[in-house]
């Protein structure tokens, strides 16, 4: 599974939480990996490229699309912030991303999406992937419109995608939420890597998150990537449990997938 | 039903094709129309206020959606065009437009969706409210950013939303697609007052089409509202058919609910 | 439709609201309609027979089931109260009645359940007769006990049942739910003429709501009763809208079938 | 709708009963009807030509399929009969006929299934066109044949096909059970006419049954045919209930969808 | 996960089969179990209280109620038995515990529910929690009615439910049925743990079997709860095939969730 | 699990490439295999008996299945091929074989039905085994015919019967698409044991695949059989993908369930 299959990718956000384990996990796929970010890649290595570019500069990410077998799109904002930084770095950028794969011929975006864009789901629905859009935040509100941009181009141009709705992909987890919504690193690795190898995936959605003791989420319908976790966060259960309070079963934070995203205010507000 | 039960509501786009049906249609229902394009409103009525504003002007979009009790948002690039006009009319646009409604504590939106958010589903699908986006176009994906943000509206800030996915509301059916996909201005209207006087209804999504002999969605995610359609297309039948050619059963614009415009290319193209 | 079908037929809660109506209603149907309740039952008619008896008093239950062709129990509490009259009137009651017609061989029940077994679902949800109990009330609790009592008996002991969801069966529209809610006399006439002559029921769930303009129940499972409303509430709208104010869309009495039942307290409550 | 959008259609089993009235009712929509039946056809118009042919006999299907722009396939064997007359007539007939349409280039073929390829199914579950085959006989067993021929033949070769279930197409109600599964002759000549007209079909699944009482089926997955029956069994209901005794509710005859047919034996036994 | 996360938990039914066996799963759960039964409970431990309550004796429940953090729910009768026990017992007991639980702010209610409330459901229907109810026994309508009240209860009350629909739960498979219905203690007490400490459940059904064979049932709705039966019925295959003679696959007790219980007579006839 | 539970079974094609595997791993299930081909058997043991026999052959099917407990039918044409043989060794067989369980009182028919009678599904749909069947060539429609006449003799006859939709079962996976077809000889066994030794079956389809990295179908079903896979391809995959190019993800072949199947032409044309 290790020989590089690919010749080029292209990894949006780069220097990201994420991007720099991806760094890491895929480099056995690829000859080369071109990395991209809005600020400075650290220790590049002999395999990797590197593109210092905003996602909302068009010119830019057409160039750097071009010659890409597929592009690992994990750039833009990571989390809950002012509008027009979701707008520039999350819609248009990811415009940008999207025209750079149809006008370069890129077969296949793998991207980034996230929990939050179903936020408002609760738990005990266990939706599956052709559940409506809930998004909780102006950043969930990007992912949906990158779900459905993927789409478009999928029926349109025929550029396949993967949408990949990470849950919380950190070194182990941090709170008592993440027990359940926990992606370790390395099955994230596994994740991107079942997603960039799919014989034939057109427009899907995958749920990222590892394999937990709950896991409220069916992801039947991302079978077709062959994706299995295998890391799980019971190991850190004990230890999560006894530094934070036991949780209130009426919090909406609780109740819905997407945890305290849906307790944060319109970030525009905080703004002034 | 024509008591004004609304003092003053807001029609966006009131200069375009709808807008200017709504404005007769609806002048019953609210003591106060206020009208808002980018363009000038021809033959003001005494009950009908003015507003000449951009969508993506935010300031002047907060300003006038003060003390309103809904608002119609019919307003935007009306067709598939270039992704900088949609992300400004269409994205921007719609996002000032809830926006003022959270600011100024307006309860209820009524949002011109169309067919083209789920254009690439086949009619022989029967699809229902609760299918996954498809849209046909960038104009397609700006609708479906629309109401995902109107889910998250509703779910976090408690503003009522109702999207219509209007077919094709013109005068008559055109072609023989419209045979099928016609809305007549008139059940048009209904639509848009079933919407507003409906006693509640969260984030719906509803289909605007008449009572046509073929009608390929399935509406009854939206009985909540009590829209009934009166009228068909029938009458226009003989007349369309014998001036136009039989359709290719096989023609992707045939088979989908988003007809020519799945054949569109991308806009960005042409304006090259 | 009108000849006599059956030779008895037993009504129980005949003195009620809907009891009232329905010895009016089924005269046709039957030649003898023996009428049960525990107050006194007024106008005796030459097709009837009287017998006061509390539904709780099985003893007597039995013996009235003896020789009927068919049951329809309308009898018990109709309304929200004390757990205990709950207990006997509708719980105790009902079983009895099934005991009286298991025992005596009473081939089919048609039994008035109610949309507060129901009541804590949403309009928009648009539930069809699958989707699961959700009673609003001790009331609706009970209803929801003789729907699976009626499903016991008909897979153990080949009973038929249709289970009438009645929604709000008034002489008209009390309020601005009942515009949606409301079943008609005659409607209610019909639902139970349908139930009773339906060739083959076995364990039906039928909703009763006349055909008003929002009907927000899905009742495609019961269409093997060949059940249409005939009647609608819309020549009281403007009436009732003129002399309520408008609904909170956000209150949940608003939002759920089950209205105001969803306001109320526990009823024990309330007795002390 | 009734200027000749055909130049040649051809009707197999046009010496049937159902075959007989078609002539009539499809006469205005084509310049020519090509009459197959393995007898002598009656009454020859201008507008018709006769073929007696054995659908079995594959050359002379070729033969006949040359030349037509669509199939109206509602030959072979009409009834339970024995396997050997099934096998030949609707299996080894109808695969012929396909075989016409792909050789021949013919586009859409509109295929008398029946009822009985479903007649297991219990009226209360109100199957639509996607709940799986339940053959009552061997006659039902050809029809989900047939049906599974025309997917064949559409995902493989492009010929679009039309499945009618036609549930008992008779002048009038028989007995109890057409009240409910009755289909006039105009409304059946209007089904027909759907399916030939409607833009686009792929391969669809619709039944055929009158606006009756009772209809226990879910036929939104055939809207984009454009169906609408008109006509009712009520003006029968009355003599058809005073000629024949009540029904058992208990008798399989009566629960499923096929009627007497669950209650036949095996036809090779009584060839015996 | 086992440091006492709760102070007070109340157990009833604590006498019986299972109670006895999660008087010792549970105990690392709580610093107090406090213990009900109808009968005396044997071999007090120095974290145990004992209560000998019959539970149709509201005083005695309200009072025992009070200053638990939950209530396993286990009590009444085990099994089919008379009307007027399983009345008194199974929906007098259970709503007087709930009844306790609100009047006591308890906050959540595990409750022993069972296969028995949907025994007529086939195996092969691999239903789930959303199913409707279909009871094989008088014993099974109370599980129903109870699981109803718990739904009242979360919905108007907040309090929350987990209804553990227990399949066989016997130190080991007793019969050929139990190799696929049988519940471990060991699995049963994970189950009840998991119920208990779920972050939040609302009103969950969950099913209680062990990780067999043969699993038929669909139990993603209460992934949620994080339950993973650890053991299964192999090992004590060969035994129980050797000892019990083949199945009857034509048997409804073989084809059915509740087995025996669905041959069940009526357990008032017996009582004569 | 392994004593002789039958005393004769009926292997149809048991000199066929899965026949050979059964014969070995079948053997202590039954005192006697009865093994039936149209060619010789090689290597006849003391506990078999040999059957040369065409299945459209009626007299010697009938006698053939006289006495046997449970048929095995994996006999026919096992490719694409001419009509003519399909009709005559997989329709007229199959009945034949039918007709001798019916005929001969045999309790339940396994039969080696194939993914190529679901070829033309997608693998992202993910369908289970209640999706409407899509041959992919007149082989698959033949094993749709098969499933289906078991629907019509398990309802009208009682003979139960498992559909094993049979992948790929070959030594080991040959090209890229058997890295999730595949179905290991071993597990083929398994499959095949659990469908004879399940309690009770009724007319079940279940899926032959074995614990694929991917595996895109939903078999939750057939759960009630007990079949859980314990080989699967990964240790084939380096090798596999080292001899074979790529996979086209915009192939039908790589995007269906049935791969090449979907890619042959009609089998009579090539026979000319």
């Amino acid at each position: 599974m290790t020989t590089p299959v690919f010749d080029t990718l292209l990894l949006t956000g780069a220097a990201g939480r994420l991007g720099t384990e991806l760094r890491r996990g895929l480099a056995p796929l690829a000859r080369t990996l071109r990395l991209s970010d809005h600020k400075e890649i650290a220790d590049l290595q002999p395999n990797e490229q590197a593109v210092i570019c905003e996602l909302s500069d068009k010119e830019r990410v057409l160039e750097m699309t071009r010659g890409v077998d597929a592009i690992l799109h994990f750039g833009g904002a990571p989390l809950e912030t002012a509008w027009e930084t979701i707008l520039d770095s999350n819609i248009r950028g990811s415009y940008n991303i999207y025209e750079g794969a149809r006008q370069n011929g890129v077969k296949r975006v793998v991207y980034a999406s996230s929990v939050h864009a179903i936020g408002y789901h609760r738990l005990e629905d266990n939706i599956d992937a052709r559940s409506p859009h809930r998004p909780d935040s102006l950043y969930g509100l990007s992912k949906c419109f990158v779900e459905d941009l993927g789409q478009l181009y999928w029926d349109k141009f025929g550029i396949e995608s993967v949408n990949l709705r990470i849950f919380s992909s950190f070194p182990e987890p941090a709170d008592r939420r993440m027990l359940w919504s926990w992606l370790s690193f390395d099955d994230c690795i596994r994740l991107v890597e079942a997603a960039l190898t799919a014989p034939s995936t057109g427009h899907t959605v995958a749920f990222g998150i590892s394999d937990n003791r709950v896991r409220p989420v069916d992801d039947r319908l991302s079978a077709h990537l062959g994706f299995h976790p295998q890391d799980n966060s019971e190991r850190y259960r004990a230890a999560v449990e006894a530094r934070t309070p036991p949780p209130d079963p009426h919090a909406p934070a609780v109740q819905r997938l997407g945890g305290w995203f849906v307790d944060l205010g319109h970030p525009d507000d905080e703004a002034k």
